[in-house]
C-alpha cells in the first residue's frame, strides 16, 4: 500500500515538487507539469506527453533530451486538464508545433483533445495520439478502444527521436501512429494498489491468484487463475503477444522488436529478470531479435504487483528511433550531446497578473460570484469525506479529493481575479481553469465547463439578470452533455444538472426573482440526485466494482445537488433584478 | 511478497541469467558473477563489488563504465563464496590490482577477505573495504561494526571513478575508506519481504507501524512507532543523519553532500518524491548543498516497504568522483565515452577441464568419495524441507535451500572431476569450490572448508588410511572454528563437528576400521546435535527472531549430524585399511 503522504489532496503536487528538486538539470516545472530543462532547437516539433500521477516514471520521468519535451501532470490517476496540457505545450514548443501523446483513457482523450483545439486556435499546430497497446482492453477489431500501458514509452520515444531528427509535425505524427500500430502489450497482476491517504486498496486480486489483463487502475481483465511459475508467466505473456501480429508482420521469425518487460510496482527486479530469462529464450526460439530490451519499471501503478510484456515490431524506420540516445530522469540510453540549460523567462509566467477591463456593475456581480464560490468551497469541504465514501462504492473514492482540490483552486483564483478588478465573466473563467487544473479528471473538466459557461453568460459589462444566469446554467448543461457524452438517465451529474437547469429557466421565465427560482430548482436537483441511486454505469473511466453501487447516489450528482442548495443563500440579497 | 520464481533454489542464478540477457552491452557473465562487457584500460585498478542477491540494483546493476568493474553475485541474501569473488576479480582485473568492496556483513567479510588472501597469494594485489554506513546497526563508537546499505553506491562510485582516473590501488583504497568514513545512512521500514518460494514473510512490521532502523534482511532496528506523514518521515531521517557528523565536519552549514533517498522496494517513486521534497527543504534550511541527489531504488530488499536517507559529506577530492560519469545497467550519469566491447577469450574459461595427475589408488579413493558425496546430496534432498523448517525457527529458513544447492553443486563437480581422472584431493577441492559457490553464505563457506581439508589430507597419490581421514576431519574442524569464529557451546555446527572429529580420531587410533570408527563418531554427532536445542545465539548474521528457537536444534548442526550418519554406509566396503 501507499504509506507516505501528507495531505492526500496535495500528493501529486508534492511528488512533482520533489521530482523537480531531484532532477534540476533535466526538468523544469511549469504551470501544468514539467518541460525539459535543456534548450530545444528552434522549430523542432515538441512531443508533449502526460496523464495522471501514480504511474512514475510515466509521465514526468520521461521528459528529457531524446524523449518527451514536456509532460502534463494530472492528479493521482486523473488526467491533467486541457488547460494544463495547453500550458505545458506552450512552454515546450519552439515553433515546430506540438504532438500531444498519452494513453488512450477517456479523461485523457477529452483533455488532450480540447488542448489541441485550443492550441490550434491560438496558432500552434497540434496533433494528438492516444496510445492503444493494451491487448486485454479490447478485441483486435476494436483496437482503437484499447488503453495505453508500457507501450507509451516506445511511441513517445519514436516520435521524440523523429522530432530531434528535425522531422516536421506531419511526419512525427505519422511515426507515432506507426509505432502505436505496431506495439502490443499484455500483462498480469497479483495485487492492486492503495491510493495515498486511502485506508483500503482501490482494487485487489485474491491471494494466490493472478488477474490476467487487469488494467493499471483496476480496469477489469480477462479472468483469474492461480499464480504460475515465472516460466509459465513468461510463456503466457509471450504467446499472447506473439498471437496477435500487427498488419504487415506475417510471422514472428526474422522480425526485430523493441521489448519491454515492465514491472507495475512491487514485482521486483530479480523477479523480472527471472521472467525475462524465459521471455528471451522464447523470443529467440520464435526467431524474434530483441533490440535494446528494457527490463524494469516503466509504467507503474504505485505498489501494484504485476508485470507486462510489450513488443513493438520494428521497421527500418522505427529501429533507429528506438535505439537513438535519450536522457530523461528515468530513461537514459546511449550518449546525448548535453544541451544548454534554459534560463526561464519570468515575464512569460505573469500573463494572469492582469484582467480585461470590466464595469463596476460586473465587478459587483463578480463579488457575488466570489461569495458563491466561497459557499461552494465550504460546502465541499464539509462534505468531502461523505463524497469520497459515496464514490468509493462505485468508483475509486477520489471524488471528495477532486472536488476539494477543484473548488479550493477555483476560489483562490477567483480571489486573485477579484483583487485585480475582474468582471464576472473573467472571474469565472479564471475559476474554471483553476478548477480543471487542480481537480483534474473528468469531473474537473466538467466543472470547468460549468463555470466557464455561466461566466460567458454573465459577461464583464452589464449587471447580470436572472434570465442570464439561467441561460448560463442552460449552456453549462449543454456543455457538460457534449463534453462528457452522457445524457439524462446515464446516472451522472447530467441527471441533476438538466432538471436543475430546466426548473431554473422555467422559474425565471415565470418572473420569479433569482433567489426564489434557484431555491425551486435546487429542490428539483436534490430529488434528481437521489434518483441516480441504482446500478447503471457511470460516465468516465471503467469502474470495475459497479455492481456494488446499489442504493447509493452517484457522487457527482450528489455533490452538484448539495452545491446548488448551498449556493442559494448567496442570491437572496443580490442579483434579483429580473 | 515475491511471487514469480521457478525452482526457488535456482532463483538467483536465473535472475542473473535474465539480467545479463537484458544488458548485453554493459555486462558479461563470468563464473561467480558479472564483469563489465566493455574493455578496461590495462593497469587500471579493478573495483569488484558484491553480495547476496535480492538487493538489485545492488550489486550486479552497478557494474559498468565509471562504476564497478565486476560484481560477485551470491545466492538470495547470502554472500558469494571466496571462490566466486576470486573468479570475478580475476576476470575483471587488468594488472592494476583489485579493490574488493561490499557491505559489512559477516558472510561477506569472511568471503571477500578470503578472496583477497587467495588473490594476493597468486600475485594479484587485493584490498578489501566493508561499507559501514548504516547508523542504526551500531553506535558511533562501534562504527566499524555497522552494516552497509545504500552508502555502498557512494563508496563504490568514488573508488571506481578514482580507478578510472588512473589512481593506483593504495589511492583507490584510501579514497574508498574516505568516502566510507564520511557516509551515513538511516532508514525506516513498513513491511518486510518474502523470499522466492517461501509462503510467509522473512520478517514483518505490524500494519500501521514503522520500524526505525530495521535492516534489509530483517536485522533488529531501534524500535517501532506509528506510520508518520511523509514530512515527519523526512524530518526523522534528516535530523538523524545530520545528528552524527563525521570527523572533520564541524557543522552542516556550508557543506556539500551526495544525497540518496533510497526506496527498499515497494515504497514507490511518487512517495519517495513527496518525502524528498521535504528532505530537500530541510537540507537547504540546514545549509547543506545536495550534489547530484539520487531519489529511487538503489539498494532494495525484494518488495520490502521502506526508505532510507544517505549523505556522503563531500570533500574537494570526493565531489568530482561522485559527479563523474558512469554507465551501469541501473545507474547512469553524465556522458561516458563508450569503450569497445570485450570479446571473451573462451580458453580462459576452460581451466577446470583438466585435473592434476593422480595414482590409480587415489582415483579409486576418489570414487569412494564420490559415492559419499552422492549419499550426502541424497540425504540433503530428502531432508531439505525439514532443514528449512528448523532454520525458520531461529533464522531465515534458507538452510535447506543452501544445503541443496551446495551438495548438488559439489556432487556435480565431483562427477566431472572423476570423469577427468581426478584423485581424491582434486575431486574434493573441486567439490569444495562448487559447494561454496552454489550455496553461498556462511554455511556454504564452512562446507567448502570441510571438503577441502579432508581432500588435502587424502592427497592425489596414496590410498588413504583411516587415520588420514580422521586427520582430515580434524583439520576441517579446526578450519571451521577458525573461519567461523565459533567454538563448542556456541550452538553451531562446531558443536557437532568437534565431538565427531574427536570420536573419529580416538576410534581410529584405537585401531578400529574406518566404517566402525565412523559409526561410533556419528552417534556422538547425533547426540551433540540434539544438545544444540536452546536459546543461544547462532554464528553468522543477526537473527532477529532468536527468541523463538527454544527446543529446536541448530539447523547446521542437525544437517551435519544427518550427513555423517548417512555417509557411514559408504565406508563399509572400502577404505578400511588402517
Amino acid at each position: 500500500m501507499t504509506r507516505l503522504s501528507n495531505d492526500p489532496a496535495a500528493f501529486a503536487d508534492e511528488a512533482l515538487e520533489g521530482f523537480v528538486a531531484a532532477h534540476p538539470r533535466r526538468v523544469r516545472q511549469v504551470p501544468g507539469g514539467v518541460v525539459r530543462a535543456t534548450r530545444t532547437a528552434p522549430g523542432q516539433v515538441a512531443v508533449v506527453v502526460g496523464g495522471g500521477s501514480g504511474h512514475y516514471p510515466a509521465f514526468s520521468g520521461l521528459v528529457g533530451q531524446g524523449l518527451a519535451h514536456g509532460a502534463a501532470v494530472g492528479n493521482v490517476f486523473a488526467s491533467p486538464s486541457a488547460h494544463q496540457v495547453r500550458q505545458v505545450a506552450r512552454a515546450a514548443e519552439t515553433g515546430g508545433g506540438v504532438l500531444l501523446a498519452y494513453g488512450n483513457y477517456a479523461g485523457d482523450v477529452l483533455h488532450f483533445g480540447q488542448a489541441a483545439e485550443l492550441l490550434t486556435a491560438e496558432g500552434i499546430p497540434a496533433r494528438t495520439l492516444g496510445v492503444t497497446d493494451d491487448m486485454s482492453s479490447a478485441s483486435p477489431d476494436e483496437a482503437h478502444k484499447r488503453r495505453g500501458v508500457a507501450g507509451d514509452l516506445v511511441v513517445f520515444k519514436a516520435a521524440a527521436a523523429a522530432a530531434e531528427a528535425g522531422q516536421p509535425l506531419d511526419q512525427v505524427t505519422r511515426i507515432a501512429e506507426l509505432a502505436n500500430a505496431r506495439t502490443r502489450s499484455f500483462g498480469v497482476a497479483f495485487s492492486g494498489c492503495t491510493l495515498p491517504g486511502a485506508d483500503h486498496p482501490l482494487f485487489t486480486v485474491p491471494e494466490g491468484r493472478m488477474a490476467v489483463g487487469l488494467g493499471i487502475h483496476g480496469e477489469p481483465g480477462m479472468g483469474e487463475r492461480p499464480v504460475p511459475t515465472a516460466d509459465e508467466a513468461a510463456e503466457l505473456l509471450v504467446s499472447t503477444v506473439l498471437g496477435e501480429l500487427p498488419e504487415g508482420v506475417e510471422a514472428p521469425r526474422g522480425q526485430r522488436a523493441a521489448v519491454i518487460l515492465n514491472g507495475l510496482g512491487s514485482v521486483k527486479y530479480e523477479e523480472l529478470f527471472v521472467v525475462y530469462r524465459r521471455v528471451a529464450q522464447l523470443l529467440a526460439d520464435a526467431g524474434v531479435e530483441a533490440v535494446d530490451p528494457e527490463v524494469g519499471e516503466l509504467v507503474t501503478s504505485f505498489d501494484m504487483a504485476g508485470v507486462s510484456l510489450t513488443l513493438c515490431w520494428l521497421t527500418d524506420e522505427l529501429e533507429p528511433l528506438w535505439t537513438a540516445p535519450a536522457d530523461a530522469p528515468a530513461y537514459r540510453k546511449g550518449t546525448v550531446d548535453p544541451a544548454d540549460l534554459v534560463v526561464p523567462d519570468p515575464s512569460a509566467e505573469t500573463a494572469e497578473d492582469t484582467v480585461p477591463p470590466a464595469t463596476d456593475e460586473s465587478r459587483e456581480a463578480a463579488r457575488t460570484v466570489l461569495a458563491a464560490l466561497r459557499v461552494l468551497k465550504d460546502t465541499v469541504d464539509v462534505h468531502a469525506d461523505e463524497l469520497g465514501r459515496i464514490d468509493a462504492v462505485a468508483g475509486d473514492g477520489d471524488h471528495g479529493i477532486g472536488m476539494r482540490r477543484g473548488s479550493t483552486g477555483a476560489y483562490e483564483a477567483a480571489v486573485r481575479a477579484e483583487t485585480l478588478g475582474a468582471g464576472a465573466e473573467t472571474l469565472l473563467q479564471r475559476a474554471a481553469d483553476a478548477w480543471a487544473d487542480r481537480a483534474g479528471g473528468t469531473s474537473g473538466a466538467l466543472w470547468g465547463v460549468i463555470l466557464r459557461a455561466v461566466g460567458t453568460a454573465l459577461g464583464d459589462t452589464a449587471r447580470p439578470t436572472a434570465a442570464e444566469v439561467a441561460s448560463g446554467v442552460a449552456q453549462a448543461s449543454a456543455g457538460v452533455r457534449e463534453l462528457g457524452g452522457a445524457e439524462v438517465g446515464d446516472k451522472t451529474m447530467v441527471d441533476v444538472l438538466v432538471p436543475f437547469s430546466y426548473a431554473l429557466t422555467a422559474a425565471t421565465r415565470a418572473g420569479q426573482p433569482l433567489a426564489t427560482a434557484w431555491d425551486t430548482a435546487a429542490h428539483s436537483a436534490s430529488a434528481a440526485a437521489e434518483a441516480t441511486a441504482d446500478l447503471l454505469p457511470r460516465m468516465g473511466r471503467a469502474r470495475p466494482h459497479a455492481e456494488k453501487s446499489l442504493g447509493t447516489p452517484d457522487a457527482g450528482a450528489h455533490s452538484l445537488a448539495l452545491i446548488v442548495r448551498a449556493v442559494h443563500g448567496v442570491f437572496v440579497p443580490t442579483l434579483e433584478n429580473h
